[in-house]
This record gives C-alpha cells, structure tokens and sequence, in this order.
C-alpha cells in the first residue's frame, strides 16, 4: 500500500550520488522506508536506472525513473524504455529535469508514453510561465525548480516565493488536476513546511538529503512538517 | 569464472526489444549460460538499464551495459554513471552502438571512465576508417557494425568482407591489443564463422538471437560455429 | 515600409533547398517581392543563414532567420547570435521548426533572445496542445504545422482543420495578442484561403513555393487569395 | 590569388564575439588583408554564418565557416549547408571546435561533404591522440587546441608542448599530408614562432586577435613571426 502515491509527497532524487548509488541506494531506500513507516507521510525514491530494481524490491516505497525515452519497444540501444521501467515495479518518472532537459516535442511525447504504460509523470520546469507550459500538455505533477538555486541550500520557498506561489496559480488555472511540487534548496523541515504553505502538494528533494550526514533525521524532520502543516 | 571475458566472445545486445525485458531479459540470459556451459563459448550479455542488475544476478556470464555517460558521481538525474555498472557486477559497456552515437569527444571520455572503473569497453563503429579512427584511442573491444545491415539478416561478412578485413587490419595495425569484433545481419551459425575467418575475435548479435522462436537452438548454433572454427 | 511585418502574412522558408540558395535566394526574394508590391501582401522571407544579408540587401521585404541560437555575443565557434542576426536587417526569426526541434527551456530562452534584439518570434508547434502550451512563453507568432503534412501537399487546413481552429483557440485563450499561422503542405491559393477562413493570420509555406516550377504564379495565387478573403 | 590556401596560415576565428559581428567583421576582415598584403602571410578568416558573404566580398582572404552540418539540399530548416557556404565564396570550414563538438560519425560524414563541394576541412582536437584519431578520417588539416587554455592567454606552446609535437608526430605518420596547426592561449608573434618551431604549420586563433585593443598590431606581430621563423 506504501507503493501508492499518495499527496503531500516527498521525492528524493538520487542523482547518481555516490551516497546513492548500489547498496548505498538501497539502504537510503531503507531509511526513507523507516520515516514513512513512522510519520505515515508519502515518501517516493528517484534512484539511478540501474539501482530501480534492487530498490523497488527492497522496499514498499513509490519509486520513480529519473527519466525515460520517447522510444517504444524495439531496436534502441542504450536507450530507456517505459514498459521496462514499468516492469520493475515503478510507478513513475521524472521527466525534463533540470540536469536532463528534453526538447518541447519529447517532453510532449514522454508524457504520453507514461500514460500506455500507466506511469505516473513528473515533469520539472525552471518558472512559473514553464509551469504553465507544461500544464497545457497534462502531466501528472510539475515540480517547479529554479536550476540556479539546485543544491545551494537556499530555499526556493524563501528565495523565490513568487516562483511558487505563481506556479501554483497559472498551473491549477489551465489544469486544476496537476500536482504542483517544489524544489531546490530544501534542507530543513521548516523548508517543506514552507513550500506547502505556497500551495504546493509535496516537495523534490536531492542533496538535502542524499549529501546530509543523518539523512534519517533530516527526513524524518522533512515528513513531520508535511504532517504537522 | 564464466563471468570473465574470454575471447573468441559472442555478445548478444537486448536492445529494448520487449522479448528481452524484465523477466524475458533474466530468460534469456539464463538460455544463453545454459548454451555457454554446454560450449564453453563465452556469451556475454547487454540487456537494458533496469535489468542490468536481475541478469548479473541471475546468471553467471559477462554482462555489459548499453552505453554509460561521461559522466563522475554527483548532480546529474537521468545519467548512466559507470560506478554503478561496476557495482551491479556488469564486467564491460557498449560504446556508441549505430542507434546510440557519441561526439567523438566523449567517446574519448567514455572509453577513459572504463579505465577508471575497470570496464570492458566495446566502441562500435560503422566503417574500417572509423576503425581505425577509434583504434587510436586504445578501447578494449571494437565491434565493426555497418549501420544498414543491422536487422536485416543479411551478414556483414558476406555482404561487405572488406568492411570487415579491413577494419581488421587497420586495427591490428594501430593498435594490436584491441580485439575486433563485428555485427550487423548475423542470423545463422555459419555467419559467425564466417567472421571469424575473417579475423575477427567474435561478433555483437541482436535480433538474429532476441527476435527468433527459438534463440536457444540459434545461440547454440552461433557458438558450436565459434568451437568449430 | 514593406520590411515592416503586417497581417496577414506569408512567410516562405527556403529551407536548404538548392532552389533557394545564393543567386537563386536573391532571385526568389526579388519574385516574392514584386508579387508583395502587386499585392500588397506582407510576405516574408526565411532564408538560410549565410544568405541573409544578400537577401535582406536585395529586398524590402521582412526577413527572417531559420533558427536562432540562445547564447550571447562572446566565446560560441559555430552557433547563431541574435545580435549578428538583427544587424543584417532581418527582423525576426523562425523557432522550433519541425526540422530543428528545441528543448523547452531553449524555446523560452530564445524567445527571450528575440526580445532583448527586437526581433519578430515565430515559433512552430505540431499540434493544438504545443501551440497552447507555446502560447503561455509569450512568443509573436506561433505557426502550427502537423509535421506529417509538411511537403505532402495535402495542405493542413483540409487534412486536419481541427488542429489549426484549435491551436487558434486555445492560443488565443492564453493570449490573445499572439498572431497564429498556420502551414504544411500548402501548394494553392485555395489551401491559404482556407487557412484564413479557419482563424490564422498567415500561412508558413516552403516546397509549395520553392520548388513549383513557377514561383511567382503560385505565390501570386497565394497572396491573392490573401486579400480576396 | 589572397583567397587561395597557403602554408603556412594563421586563421582567425571570429567566434560570436561582439568585436566581430556584422561591420565589425569586415573592418576586422581589412585589417586582416591589410597584414596579409604587407607580411605575405596567408591569413584565414572564420566570421559566423551571417558574416561570411559580407566578409567574403569585401576581402581577398581565404574565408571559412566555424561549422558546416552533414545535410544535403532539401528540408533542413535551420541547418548549414556545403553548398551554401561554398557559393558565398568560402574556401573551407572548421569542425568540431571545441565549442561545437560533433559526433565521430557526423565528423566523418562533414569530412566527406566538404570533398564534394571542394571545400578545406579544418577538424579541432583536443589532445594528441584525438589528432592521431581523426587524421585516420583524412581532413585536410587538424588544429589541435586543449580547450582548457582556450581564451586563457597562456600559450599552448608553452603550457603543453608535448601536445603539439605529439599530435604532428602521430598525424604526420598516420597521414603524412595533413596540416597540423595549434591553438589556445596565443597573444603574442612569439607563441606564433613557438608553436612553429614545435613543427606546426600555421595557428587558429580568436580572442588574442578578436579581443585585443589594437587587432592591427598584434596580427602584424603574429604575421612577423611566421616570415622570420
């Protein structure tokens, strides 16, 4: 049941992390697992293509493709498919991250592979006019993040509300329907807390968590503000 | 120990053909150790991202990935990072396969990232010239593929030797060390012996083994052609 | 004067077709010229990129380029600046053909380049939903063509007028000061006349125009059918 | 007579810098012939796209593009082609600048289209063995320029000599008729005199000519520098 997505969510992006990589994955995985369990808070895990498997195996957690291709089944090397992502027990994928930005056509077309394969789409947009962009095409969720603030620890809720709060707005006006999350710079549970406070539905999280000495007691911290709001 | 590389090799790539992913990927690996036992020809195997990890647990042969990025551990969603191929106890990774080219720079990085890590690297080119071309930069493997005989059961070695000696040549030449293998339109046991008279050390095969009914009595035809030769 | 872009408007891409390059792209935009004089129809001129200048100096007609690149003046071998693109004489550009697909984020940044330079922004979309979703980065024009019309001569407003009245109302929703066009497999005076009548502003047309045997005549067929609606 | 290809050469890269963009170009471009007339020196010319037919008619200096694409006529909006360069006049072109790297295989295809319209390859490297590497695709000439010392000021002669005599040695026996030329960091006639004295035939240069107060002075001084060598 944990596998579901539930919202508020939390998603931690694992990059490729060396933290979060292999058996490491996993045992954030287990961690991430542990402050769900306790805080009954949905937690959704991003690893890297690789480690999707031995993580959605290990634990009772949605968990998420960082990205897939356009491509359908067939002769495409070294490319990622939906209906394998989808085999591993996954229940979604980001899409035009940041650190992976897609062109308009493909953002478009990868959002309709994850409708034939049901999973669900997490595209990432950079501002509030991209966010209404994107909205047009029905995702599932955006998670507006300005890339200049990616892993700085300045949170986009404080340094950027209106970012937030105008993603929410022009977002839920073209497709009431679209989970908005946010993210980069989040750090601290007063960061989640923030953000939820500017109308979005959950955050997306990287290095907050995955580069923090106790990721389980910052995640733990990040879950209760999500409760507590 | 079938898990280490020996050459002659035959390399079987899964693509992202749907009769080689999730448990059909883990099926088919376990055919083709079946066939490696019974020759002792080393099969190794380049199934998809996300079963990369259930085939190298499930059998023991050598496993490659697709591709892997340029790319160190660190902020990047939606890379291959080549730590983590290592960790899943992948042995080696294609290099720009004909449906997933590089710029020649970064196929220059790949191949310097394999060393780091201790992979295999396998770059495919698409001519003897670019043999030679990717000789210079000392990979482990080349596997000499012409684009427009891939899947379409007419074999390289018949249809073009000359692409095929004279990526040999050129090779041996520049570089002794690096082991030439070739592909494209192998469908019969016979194509793989033709090959290897033309000296090559293996060959890269895709649909001629994913797509047949019965890629059991087709491997074990490739590889009793390999302990005949 | 007739530099100035009016509504409506015929743009003709040239494309890389050897009937529009060099000599031959002067000799084109001087017909497209006297047929804007006899009409006084505003057709602009999308030329490739080292044929602007002879072009915008041959010609008082709007001239626009392919493609612009986001970066700005300083160390980039090989792209195309705004800046060096608006001192030719051009004064806007074609964004996101189906030829020269963007990422998202580019499209918003290049757009965002035509505004700092005050060129005209004509970006194209393939379907209703990308020509909304375009709508909402503020662009001047955005032009809709399903790719898989494009050079077919089955023109868009028969084959699938449903995509052209719904990209004119959904952009027009979003914001009513973007002027849309339309294109594809336009070859006739009927097929712009139909376009009109259908809510565009304009036609995008390329093969219809360069590689008719007679270019003034259809072009002349096409402006007529500009003023007659 | 200026226009035709001369060993030894010095090529200025205009980049998309500002001080080379549009009127700028051409002046910078008389300058360059003003030098070329008194030293006799062979000076090439690389002004962006747009800049290349002004440039070409208003100098007698051979005139290259910073980059062609692999296309043939038709319907490539927004792409460069051969043919098209090579009407305005232009003698050659770069490729693979470290500022537009291509994959191996469009390298190899650009190569190729540059032999049928008559056009001078001129293919940037990074390292020796990546000169070693593309001198296997036959270019007419190789510029090897370690991208870290690009625009630094400090002389690849200098900082990385064995750079420079490891590419000649490895180009010269893998293709005796290959020009090689360096770059990256060159201010001053002196870096010129090295980089020959290393066994190179002519440099590629941008900002230490582009970027200098007086453009006059310092490519007389590099001009000077070739002839007394």
């Amino acid at each position: 049941m944990l596998t579901k997505i539930r919202i508020p969510i939390i998603i931690v992006n694992f990059k490729t992390y060396s933290q979060a990589t292999g058996k490491k994955a996993v045992k954030l995985a287990k961690i991430a697992e542990k402050v769900s369990l306790e805080t009954e808070v949905c937690i959704g895990l991003a690893p890297q293509f690789v480690d999707i498997t031995p993580v959605a195996n290990a634990v009772s957690l949605p968990v998420f493709a960082q990205h897939i291709d356009t491509i359908k089944p067939g002769s495409f090397t070294g490319h990622v498919l939906a209906e394998s992502v989808k085999e591993t027990g996954a229940v979604g994928t980001l899409i035009n991250h940041s650190e992976r930005r897609l062109k308009l056509a493909d953002i478009d077309a990868t959002i309709a592979r994850t409708r034939e394969v049901n999973l669900t789409s997490v595209v990432c947009t950079a501002t509030a006019a991209l966010s209404a962009n994107v909205a047009e095409l029905k995702p599932d969720m955006i998670a507006v993040e300005p890339p200049e603030l990616i892993g700085t620890g300045i949170p986009v809720a404080k340094a950027k509300p209106e970012v937030v709060t105008g993603a929410v707005k022009v977002v839920k006006q073209n497709n009431p329907d679209v989970v908005v999350l946010c993210g980069a710079g989040l750090t601290k549970g007063e960061d989640v807390a923030a953000a939820l406070r500017l109308g979005t539905e959950g955050v997306l999280v990287a290095s907050g968590i995955v580069k923090t000495k106790d990721p389980y007691k910052v995640l733990l911290d990040f879950a209760e503000n999500v409760t507590r709001k």
